[in-house]
């Protein structure tokens, strides 16, 4: 079964309808980090709720110490189908500086923008209402084209997720038999151009040390000391300075352990994505790559690790000169990890580098931060090879895999709490503003969106129906 | 010439008197950094111009913006005889918290101390009163005794130094001529130890930079952009650990030109000083030498020059972590320079090796401090071996040679200013406590530093009579 042509149709004849009910939730001011929008953020949640039951789903607003989730359950007539989990967040960020706006934030339109395209204005368009809605809307065109939904469907709707999901990780320990499926959809990320659609399939991984540098007991004067008494700024900056060699690859001996190579056909895909990498070091006044030699902005970000500084302070900062060798200097270090990098290894491994570099009669003391593995769906991975064909069928150009170089922290957790892999598909573009004034999603990402996901519903129960698609 | 019995017999007979001088000065709370004892200041300045009228100095008080200075002037019977300009202050430093003292810090006494010593107490007794009435005394005692001073003297005397000078340069250059002598001497060091006087011939000098690394027009998210983007902190702790070789040698090139080596004897000398070398580091909780391997502590300090950050900043140093990429990166970069080093060849040569390890895209921006040479009076200098000899007759030990790490303003003042050589003789000792509470001076630094002094003018004049000593 691919996506029946009677659940293309439906969405392609209920568009305004769906507009009109994304427009409902848009004029709710879900400001998730003011505390003044609390009641609004109830309003959306419960909204949301009301939505999914009159699809036909089970589903309730759930509350937290924060802002509520809504949970809802479509387990089916077939107990074998496949079961996914679907992550969307109804909360929006709030909108200041509204006279920036060219519309109100909270009346969303549809405008005519340029070369033929239509884009949906208003906050939470794109981020993440919008999106979470093109899944809502596939769901709602099966049930009404087909009677029923061709998988188990769990739906995850969070209300914090701009204000640093304080709630969420608690509700998933809380619930985590009731949230585990088999795998998780998670619609929260973008496409690399208006006709192409793109499924992350890498996330970088992170590990962070706070290293501070002690030297003698107090600050000392270096006229009377420089040259003899040691200075853990300098000690500092040779350990830091020793992180990379001259080919900009990381020295800590072991940083990249069961690091692979990006296979050759996804080097080349990526070599052939225009429009972005271009642009990416001269939209922030920079034109040469720093990192390892030989490889592209793409790979670097998205593929290879690192070690950053990201804080440094020692000694006297103020305005003017104070001839000091100070008693002690701090630096941020953190490492992005690729797949199969092993954080707390890795931690361990730079603490010992950093000891080796420390004068006998100095000391160092470490402070943890972070620590999360990279997370890759392979790149043969069935859930992939499914949702590609059904982005395939749907855009006018092929699906591409890409990477991200920061984390999404909700797919992190479901990985280590609920034991489930990811599927990122969204339809966000690089223009939509979020987290700006003059948000925007276009129109056609809304409804093409909502075919994708149709087509998507029905490849993965092809698969699993083909048997290739097997369960946790 | 040697010193004339009758002057140093002077000087025993006449101690009880310097010392109800003495105390009359000190008993003056004439702490200059803080307005509400300007009126003592001033009457200090006056109690020293009257005492020096009564040897019979031309003195006068001399106005300034802020404390007055005292210029006195001995020109004496004989044209042909060498002027020297002596220089102290009369201020003194604040004296809180007065909890801690033993004493009342204004109502000097000669107290027992250990092993047969006695010593005077009271702020300034060291600090730089009780010293700068040695040679008062010694003036006096001539002119008792002899009815005349073997020299030209003026006496210059500061009333801010304990508050940064404000006046001293400007008051040099209006007066430069008045206060133009053959050389310079200042009283305001130390011994070695109770029984080892010493001259300090070489001050370090200084040149420092502010250095700031530009990238990025704007801080950046390391995991959207790590790996791709130059990190300036990155580029700063490269150039700074590159800064110094594994022997702790400085790689600017160019950096040694014109640096010399000790010579044999003086580092010898310097070998065969105990006491304080071996507790330099132990006493701040180091115990392994910085810098350049293979020399001594004193040498390092002394004699070498250097290179120390004394500060660094650049990204996020607050609590917590932020995987920023910052845009910029500072650090505050000071060299202290021995004799022939050029302070502004060696701020150029620094400036050319930072901006070669600048990536192309990024910059460097510089801001100049500082930038005073080393100060080296020559070992050879017949200054210096009247000096010597002198000292030598005087104490139990041999008088040493020493350096000091730091800088002493006055000093380069008088030798850019004013063109004059100065020799650095005093009687303090390293546990007088000068700027704490509970400041003290050595009974026998006053009595036996009033004699040196006596010797070295005789010294003087019978250098000059034998040819050896020439005016500037």
């Amino acid at each position: 079964m691919t996506a029946p042509s009677k659940v293309l149709s439906a969405l392609d004849e209920g568009l305004p309808a769906s507009l009109d009910r994304l427009f409902e939730l848009l004029r709710i001011p879900s400001i998730s980090t003011d505390p003044a929008y609390a009641d609004a953020c109830q309003k959306a949640a419960e909204w949301m709720a009301k939505d999914l039951q009159s699809i036909g789903f089970e589903a309730s607003v759930r509350p937290t110490k924060g802002r509520p989730m809504v949970v809802a359950h479509y387990l089916g007539p077939d107990a074998s189908a496949p079961h996914i989990l679907f992550y969307g967040h109804y909360d929006v960020q709030p909108v200041d500086p509204l006279s920036l706006w060219e519309n109100d934030p909270f009346d969303p339109k549809v405008r005519d923008a340029d070369k033929d395209r239509k884009i949906i204005t208003g906050r939470g368009s794109a981020d993440d209402k919008g999106q979470l809605m093109t899944f809502v809307e596939a769901c709602r065109a099966y049930k009404t084209a087909e009677g029923k939904l061709p998988l188990k469907v769990t739906i995850l709707l969070e209300g914090e997720e701009e204000s640093g999901s304080p709630s969420l990780k608690p509700f998933l320990e809380a619930n985590a038999k009731e949230l585990t499926a088999d795998f998780a959809l998670v619609c929260d990320t973008g496409m690399w151009d208006v006709e192409t659609p793109a499924i992350s399939v890498g996330l970088r991984g992170l590990v962070g040390e706070e290293i501070t540098i002690k030297a003698a007991d107090r600050d000392l004067h270096s006229g009377l000391y420089g040259g003899a008494a040691a200075n853990p700024i300098h000690i500092l900056t040779k350990v830091l300075a020793d992180l990379r060699d001259a080919n900009g690859r990381v020295t800590v001996p072991g940083f990249y352990d069961g690091v692979e190579e990006t296979p050759p056909d996804v080097l080349k895909m990526w070599e052939g994505l225009s429009g972005r990498p271009e642009h990416f070091l001269t939209d922030i006044g920079l034109s040469v790559p720093s990192g390892e030699k030989g490889r592209s902005i793409l790979e670097l970000t998205w593929a290879r690790p690192t070690a950053e500084v990201n804080g440094i302070s020692g000694g006297y900062t103020g305005e003017g000169f104070k001839t000091v060798i100070p008693a002690q200097a701090f630096a941020k270090v953190s490492f992005r990890l690729v797949y199969k990098q092993d954080p707390e290894k890795i931690r361990a491994a730079f603490r010992a580098f950093v000891k080796e570099r420390v004068p006998a009669d100095c000391t160092v003391e470490f402070a943890p931060h972070g620590g999360s593995p990279a997370i890759q769906l392979p790149y043969d991975s069935p859930l992939l090879n499914a949702a590609r064909e059904a982005l395939d069928a749907e855009w006018p150009k092929k699906a591409v895999m890409i990477a991200m170089g920061g984390s999404i922290p909700i797919v992190g957790d479901f990985q280590k709490l609920l034991g489930m892999d990811s599927l990122l598909v969204g339809f966000g573009l690089p223009d939509d503003r979020v987290h700006s004034p003059n948000e925007k999603y276009e129109l056609s990402s809304f409804h093409k969106g909502q075919r994708s996901w149709a087509r998507i519903l029905a490849a993965l129960a092809d698969a699993h129906a083909a048997g290739k698609l097997s369960g946790r």
